[in-house]
Parts: structure tokens; sequence; C-alpha cells
């Protein structure tokens, strides 16, 4: 059967695959490697390739061969593929090019500003130029809403969770938010009784380079189609083929490294195991950011912090950075669920965190449907975080509503991603158990083949195959339940 | 005035540049940093880039536009920039498709076979595909010769060293060529006299490139804007903003890893200080591969194995490695310049390194202009290596004609850059020494500022506004004069 504008599409995303290669390359060596002197050609390189990426994507014969493609006898992958092309194509095509720079402008202006107004708690300064951005992404979110049908704050969320809705995310996150601070003060409490002991440092970075190896290995990273390397802000770059994944680390505390290397271990995995046969194609995308988030939190809080899994990492621990007291499983396992409430966000345990994301979901979503202003965030900031984790942030706003560069990127509709993968990776060993209900003991056993089986075949292969809501339901059975997240939190911190 | 043909160009160059750099760091990472399983994607990724670079290097517009410029009030530097794009121009045009196509094809075969035929010493499997890879370059060098009007070796050799002709090699090659073969049995009489103490390793990496690191600092390389990484095969990549050198580490011996970084420190300290407010423009490039050498070797061979230079590395190697009697300044020198006819060219001392690159390029024009055919290879090169070396090949394809892949990856015209480049470097510090009657002095005082100032004004800020025999002659005052490289092996080997 014949068809040569779905075969056009196809080669046109095999091209922007290449050459978004070097991109990711150049973009991941710039956080990992690059002297300073080399930041500016760098940064010039990289608009260059952005521009030709986008004038590659927007190309005036697209629209048509999406259409004809429609019309062509196509297989379900192909016609699943074909309509991932198309969301690509709509992304691109939804703003006006003026929009486009305008808000890198803006943004890039309040997110350099940011840098030295945050540490001075220069609210006043940041203000105007957060107007700015809240501005252009209001326009943005109308450009968006326009072409795709949808409201305002979900045609933003749609970029990242396609197929969310903030109905749903107020169904979810209504629930969350009817138990959560009830919780948190029981889990206070209950921990209150408990002694931990504190790990002794300095622990020198190679042999915390050592250990964040060692436990890669263990949860099953593939070092053939990947690295690790150090950057001041962890993340996990590269492409399917080849994965880069960061960390840094201090001398005082080796937890946060060997945490966040499990943490984007999870995000890796899922990249190294994305439907090989399609890369390339929008059908092998990873399907969502809130998805990509349950694949690192099922690694970090499911797995890392599951009570057995200490067992695992204890040997670990001991072997890179020598035997202490604090290292057994059991106190091991204490220091990785103690919570805590503060003022910051990405600091903050499995309990307290969806807290955070539930504040700024809220703010964030009536900035952009008009219902409030910048200068409102501060006494809404104070008060959500009194009401839900009893934190007092008035008049702090570096550590109150400066914390976090998102808004002043022009990112909104992204914080609800956190939360929902969380929520997910609930789901998630929620149907492992059930389908196999030794898990705890595979797990203390160091069989861990079970969970990363399931994920593989439900989560990772599956790519973009589905949307965000049919593919939680085919790999789980049901929608997205808010309950799982509950019994789990309920489960490790209260049982 | 107005010049808006050679601003168009200019923009282009700019992009060009821009998306090179991208280019350049993909391909250093796959030498440094690409696991395995990278490589497919990270190859179709750079081949993607590589069409579409040659694709904006051969718009059909660009030959319209450098015609125009011709015509346009331009600045001096202007028309040098205007003189290098239509080089680039020429140099992209002149091949059709069908044999740069043919040519990869044909040269990856035979570097494929090439890596397992060498150990079996099987010369006769080797034969069929280079003699493929013989009648490519031929058939490329009658394509360059007629659209540059150049002889055919000429014209395959004026890609490396623009300006440079066959006549001018066979009058510097033949001088050495009447001196060398003497002077080696005369410092091999003079060494034999001498007692030298081998160090004691093992070394380990970390130590090693510790102590790389001390002497690319000692040697001023800019850590600012570039970085030392390990690979199979060292090399100096990158970009001038960002300049990316490599070494690989022997744990029996340090001193391969430690002058391999002197040299490679070479190479970049040209490319970090070509001319700044010219990158991105033809003009700012490094002359030629010839002037690149000539770099290198003034850092490794002109400074770093001068006697007063191994007083500057004698207590760096013992800061790192520990205190041995062998690292005394006179024993390192020794060690330094020790001369032994070989096999092998990239094994070669200083002294000897010369007739290995005689001997190729007698064999590899002869080739080219069809004098011979590569079944005489072997017998040739038995001849020459004997000839020149005293040294028996007959049968030891490996150790022999097999030793290199430059043929075998199509690099006709390249060899004599390397003794080029050892002779050009000996005149630079025969020009140095004029101006600098305390250069000894200097160097055994650490002061080498007086080289790197004339280095960094007479060459690297140079780039390629001159061509390269008047470039010669204005940083020396004189054409290409093999006398200073006699002098300077006379000086420091017999003396």
């Amino acid at each position: 059967m014949s068809t040569p504008a779905y075969n056009d599409l196809y080669q046109r995303h095999q091209r922007l695959h290449r050459l978004a290669h070097l991109q990711s390359m150049a973009q991941w060596d710039q956080s990992a490697n690059m002297p300073s002197k080399g930041n500016e050609a760098r940064s010039l390189a990289l608009a260059e390739m952005g521009g030709m990426l986008h004038q590659l994507a927007t190309e005036p014969q697209l629209k048509g061969l999406l259409d004809a493609a429609a019309g062509e006898p196509l297989t379900a992958d192909q016609r699943a593929n074909l309509r991932e092309m198309r969301r690509v194509w709509m992304s691109s095509n939804a703003l006006p090019q003026s929009l486009v720079e305008a808000k890198s402008l803006a943004n890039s202006r309040c997110e350099h500003a940011w840098r030295t107004q945050r540490p001075a708690n220069d609210w006043a300064g940041y203000l105007p130029l957060l107007r700015e951005c809240v501005r252009l992404a209001r326009e943005e979110a109308r450009c968006l809403s326009e072409s795709s049908g949808l409201g305002l704050y979900d045609a933003l969320m749609d970029q990242y969770e396609p197929g969310m809705r903030a109905a749903e995310v107020d169904r979810v996150f209504g629930d969350l938010r009817s138990w959560l601070p009830q919780l948190i003060k029981d889990v206070q409490a209950k921990q209150a009784q408990e002694t931990t002991l504190r790990p002794q440092g300095p622990f020198a970075k190679e042999a915390q380079r050592a250990l964040g190896l060692a436990a890669m290995q263990l949860v099953g990273f593939d070092f053939e189609a990947g690295r690790l390397d150090e950057s001041a802000h962890p993340f996990c770059g590269g492409v399917p083929e080849d994965v880069r994944i960061t960390t840094r680390y201090r001398e005082d505390d080796f937890l946060p490294s060997l945490m966040g290397v499990i943490h984007e271990t999870g995000h890796a995995r899922y990249e190294q195991n994305l439907p090989r046969e399609w890369l390339g194609q929008p059908l092998a995308n990873a399907r969502s950011m809130g998805l990509h988030e349950s694949q690192s939190l099922s690694f970090e809080m499911q797995l890392g912090s599951h009570p057995a899994f200490a067992q695992l990492l204890s040997p670990l621990v001991t072997k890179h950075l020598g035997a202490q007291a604090a290292f057994e499983p059991a106190n091991l396992n204490r220091l990785l669920t103690r919570v805590h409430p503060a003022f910051i966000r990405v600091d903050a345990d499995e309990v307290t965190y969806p807290a955070h994301v539930i504040l700024r979901y809220e703010i964030e979503r009536a900035l952009i449907e008009g219902q409030i202003e910048c200068e409102d965030i501060p006494a809404l900031w104070d008060a959500k975080m009194m009401e839900l984790l009893g934190v007092d942030t008035r008049g702090n706003y570096k550590d109150g509503c400066m914390q976090d560069v998102h808004w002043g990127c022009g990112l909104f509709g992204y914080f609800p991603c956190y939360t929902l993968g969380a929520m997910y990776a609930a789901q998630w060993f929620a149907a492992i158990r059930r389908s196999r209900p030794t898990l705890d003991a595979d797990i203390a056993a160091g069989n861990l083949a079970p969970v990363f089986d399931w994920l593989r075949s439900n989560i990772w292969l599956q790519g973009s195959r589905l949307e965000t809501p049919d593919l939680v339901k085919a790999a789980s059975g049901e929608t997205l339940n808010p309950a799982h997240f509950k019994a789990h939190l309920q489960a490790r911190y209260l049982a």
C-alpha cells in the first residue's frame, strides 16, 4: 500500500531527530563539561540550531502532508505516530514568531535578574519582570487555546502532559488536599518518637561517585548506552541511544547525590527503553513529563525508599564509604523517609512535596486565567503555606514565592507534573503488587526484575503510542486514582 | 561604503561556524565520552550535519556572491577573508557528489578491514581495498587539479598546506635526505656512550592526569577555554572558543602521555589565540596543517625537549609521581632525546621522524602521479627504510607499509605536513633566538613569555590572513629554509 505523504513526514522526523541529537549533546556538554569562555559560542550555536529545527518543524508543506497522510492506509502504530506528528506540528506552529521572541527575551531577562534578586529577597525588583512573563504566558495560553480548542490553563498544561485537564487535576489534587495536611501531622507525631543516627562525613567525591555508579548498576542503568557526570543542577539529558545523567556532590552528606542518581536513573531507563524500532519518530518519544516523573519517582521513592531496598543499598554504602552504624538498613531507611515541612520544594520529602505543588498549581492557574495578578502572589503563598504545611513564609520571598524560577522562565502548567508523577508511580506499584504479591520479598532479595519488567512493557516500550489517560488505564486497569498514593503514604509512613 | 555581497557571505560563514561548532563537539564527545551503543545514532547525526554543511557550502548563489564581492570596496582583511571564502567554496565544489560518496564508501571499507588485516599482516587481503582507495584518490586529484590548475599531487596537498608545492617539498626534503641518514648514525654513535636511567613505574593514571594538567598550566593552556580528557587516540578538537585536547595513559610509562599533552597544548594554544574578532570567518582559521604541526612541535620538541625545559618539568614530575633519580633534569632530557631508528612513525623520535615522512611522500606522490601501483609499495618501502634508517621491513607489512591508515582513509598529500611542521618550528625558534639571544636562559628560568609572545603575534593572531609562504616569510624573514632544522638537530643531538 502506498503512503507517500506519511513516508515524507517520516523522513522529515528522522532528520529532526538526528539534528536534535547534536543539540541535546551540546546542551549536556554545556552543563557537564564546558569551561566558562565557551559559553557565548555555545549559546550562539544552540540558537542557530534551535532556529533551524523550528524552521524545519514549521515548513509550509507540512500541513498538506499531515492532511494527506490522514487519508492514507496506515497501520495502527503509524496512525498513532501521525497523531503525534500533528501534535509536534501544532505546538511548533501555534505561536507567532514575534511572541516566541518576546517570550525568549522577557524570560531570559527575568531569569538573569532572579539569580541576584532571589538571594537579595528583592520581590519589588522581581515583580515587574515577572509581570511581563505572566503577560506573555497569558498571550501564549490564548494562542494555544485558539489552535487547540482547550481552556487557557489546559492549553499550557497540554504541552507537558498531553490529555491532562485542569478538571482532572482539580479532582485528584482536591482529594489529596482533603487528607494530606492531617497525614503530615500524623507522620510527624509518629516520627517524633523515633531515633535516627546521622551519618558522619566528610564523604569524598570519588567514593560518592563510585557509590552512585554501583547504585545505577543495581537499578539496571545500561552503561553501554549512557554515562554519569557532574553538573551544578542534576538532570537527565542526551538521547535515548546515549543517556547522560548528572549529579552533584556534597562532602557533608552523600544521600542527596545517591538518591538523586537513583532518581535520574529512573528517567534514564525510560529513555533507554523507548521502542527502539521507532526511535526518531514522535511515537518513540516519552509520553509526558508526568509519566517521566513517575519513572524517576518509581526509582527514587517507590523502590529506592522502600524499607526492603535499604537492605540492598546498605552494603553498597558500607563498601564505598566505610562502615557506620548509621548505614544499617533500618536507620538508612529512616533517613530516607524523614518528613519535615519546610520552605523549599526541591528539598522536600515525599510526603510534603505534593503540598508545594498544589500551592503552585492553584496560584499559577489563577494567574493564567486572570483571577489574580502578580502582586497577589506573596499573600496567597503565605496563606497556603500556613494552611498546607504550617510554615510561615511572610516577608521571606527568597524561600517563598521566589524560590523557583519556572514562572520567570515562562513555564506555566508544568508544576502539576511532579505530583501527577508521584501519583502515577504509586498506581504502578499497586498494579505491580497485584500481579506479584511477593514484591516486598523480591525487593529484599534483590530481585528487582518484576518491577523493571512491568515498567518496561507497560510504560517504557509504549512510548507515545497511547495518549496519557489511555496509557494509564492500559497499564494499571484504571484512570488516575489518588487512592493509591494515599495508601502508599499511609503504609510507608504510618504503618 | 556598501558591500552587500560580502556581508551576505559573511553571515553565511557565521552560520556555518555555529553549526560546525555542534559537529566538532559531537565528534570530540564521540572519542572522549560516548558509550558504544551511542555510536550508530551519533554517526547518523554527524552524517546529517555533514550533508547539511556541504549543502550550505555549495549553494548555487555562492558563486555569484563571491564574484560580486570581489568588485566591492573591501579592506585588506576583508579581501583576505574573501580569498579564503573562495578557497572553502572551491574545495566544497570541486568534487562531484558521486565521487564524494564513492570515496566515503571505499575508505570506510578499507579502514574497517585494516583494523583486522594489519594485526594479521595480511597485505594480500588489504591490497585490493587499497587499490580502490588509490583509484579514487587519483580521480579526486584529477578533479581538484582541473578546478585549481595545479598539478595532481599539488592539488591534493593544497587542501592541507595551501600554497605548498611538490617542487618546494622536493627542494627541502632533498636537502634533508642529503644529510639526515648520516646525522642519525652520528647521533647513535654519540648516544651509545651515554647512560640513561629508566623511570620505574607503575604510574597511576590520576597522578599522570594531574601531571599533565600541571604541564598544560606551565605552557599556558587557557583552562577557561578548554579541557583535557582521555581518548584512545589523542587529538586536539573542539572549537577555538573551547578547545578539547585528549591523551591516553600507560601505567608503565608516563612520558608518552606527558609529552603528548604538551604537543596537543601547542595545537590548542594556536586555536585559543586565533584572531578573536574574526572567529567564525575563514580568515580566523588556522593557516594550514603544517603550521598547526609547527605549533605542536614548537611545544613538544623545540621547547618541551629543550635541556633547559627539563629543569622546569623535573619538579612537576617529582611532585606528582614521587622522587626518582631518573627524574633529574639531565636524565629526563636524555630520555626525551634518545634516537633509535625503528619501524613505527608515530613512535619515532625527533631525528628519525623525517625519514618516515620522506619515504611516505615519495611513495604517495608516485602513486598519485601513476608512476607506480599499489603492488609496488612493499618493495619500495623495504628499500627506502633500509636506505634511510637501516631498518629491515621485508615481509613485515604490519610494521611496514600497513602501519598507517592515512592512504586507506583516502588521505594523500598530508604526510609532508608533519615534517614541514618540524622545519617551520625550527625556523620559528631560530627567529625567536635572533630577537631574544637570552632564550636558553629564559627557558631555564621559567620565563616562557618570549616564546609565546612571538608565536602569538607572528602565527596565532595571523590566522589565515596570509597564504602559507607569505606567512612564513613575514614571521621569520625568509621562506622555508631547512638549514634551521639541520642546525637545531646538530645543536641538540651532536653538540
